[in-house]
């Protein structure tokens, strides 16, 4: 399955008195890159939660290694590197559109939760998506 | 009743590359004023809404007299303006903690809704609390 | 000219505990389609303030008719309405992109200062770009 | 020295439809927390940017254990772990005001540039700071 690249244009409501994007945007972009993958996976996150299902963020690190400012482009590339019965983990790489300059990179893990805060295992409850998931996973080394 | 002043210190996030607060923001300061002054006089939104009720804005209005910088402290004044059986409505200024000047001032409207989107009277539901809020009104043109 | 429309495909991390966006964010859609209007017009800001000018934000309100919602896609139109030697002024249309529902509508003014704060006329510093903004003034009440 | 603690009120509008802060707050808050420090050692930043040197972001990485609701109190620790010529870093704890339950902890590093994106050695420029910072290090083990 192709995964269409997530297009972010940089606003100025983004940037901060440093005359770049505030640290925190990137993560946001992040999570942009991780649902829409998702989305084109077939889960959708919009249904996913009007069936009591949430999916809060474990961890998140990233690394910035150089700044992007308004009205530059940025591409968020999001890798799918681990799937277990509770939980996934997501890899990203934020590229400057023009000059494919990598800026940041990162990575997130997250579980499941039903809406009484119990953990709820995907394999069992959404085979069909957890399996697409499992296929997906990308190990590390392996070409992207 | 006395109300309280919400004082806020101005954070670098709130910053935008222009070395000025980002104008978003001053409209997140009249949510954290007016949500600290329905506390104060007794209607708690977090469990204003776990009854099912919410208030969502319906307008909002705000000029910008000078810019606040990363650094500075701001003190954000509210005041009541208007309460009706569906309505209420908010008046703010934003002023330097320092020199007093006026930085930013504003008006909003909220109105009230039940958890299917229908109109809610806070006067016939929360007597009480409507009664305090309309005692509290400002006229125009009143001392603050 | 042709303006294009903005489009904006809302966030998670748009919404707050309501479940629909949170109203600020509007405020910034309104700056994310003016920024992108001006620079189809040739006014790209990130050269402007290269120059040592800035355009901070006089004026904005807006009115929320109908709330948006995450998975939701916005369409952004804007105005020019008024452009004088200091100032100019836009209006506001947020659109559901499926339904064509109008969601949000607003204004926002606007002046020029160099990097001393001292008010600039544009139509004196960058005459052609003022022409051609003053050119595409849409009066009250003509078809859009 | 002892370092004054930062008391951050959680904000509506730093809520997710999830009905929880959205994870990149915390982030920020780390920020608000680092400047603080900084500020209470003798490092204002505003200052600082104004001799030109700014001090941008390397890294950071958040675990969240559990999470934060609107109308809660956050307190957020902050403690240098190192501080070299070049670079300097820190971690964090944000803990619930009330029961004190920890709810995120993380790390972050920075550097120090120049107006023209040149490394700056903190230890050559600014001394006094520098060893007033280098004399708060905090090992790992040691009793916070």
């Amino acid at each position: 399955m192709n995964i269409k690249q997530v297009k972010h244009k940089i606003q100025y409501y983004e940037t901060d008195k440093m005359g770049i994007v505030h640290h925190s945007n990137y993560i946001r972009w992040f999570e942009e890159a991780r649902l829409d993958f998702l989305e084109q996976v077939g889960l959708n996150f919009a249904e996913f939660e009007k069936e009591g299902l949430i999916s809060p963020v474990l961890s998140i690190s990233a690394r910035y290694l150089s700044p992007m400012k308004y009205g530059d482009n940025a591409i968020i590339n999001v890798y799918l590197t681990k799937v277990s019965n509770y939980k996934f983990e997501f890899s990203y790489e934020i590229i400057d559109a023009i000059n494919q300059e990598k800026k940041v990179e990162g990575e997130s893990s997250h579980c499941f939760l039903n809406n009484t805060g119990t953990p709820v295992s995907l394999k069992k409850e959404k085979f069909e998506i957890w399996n697409k998931l499992y296929n997906m996973v990308i190990k590390k080394g392996e070409n992207k």
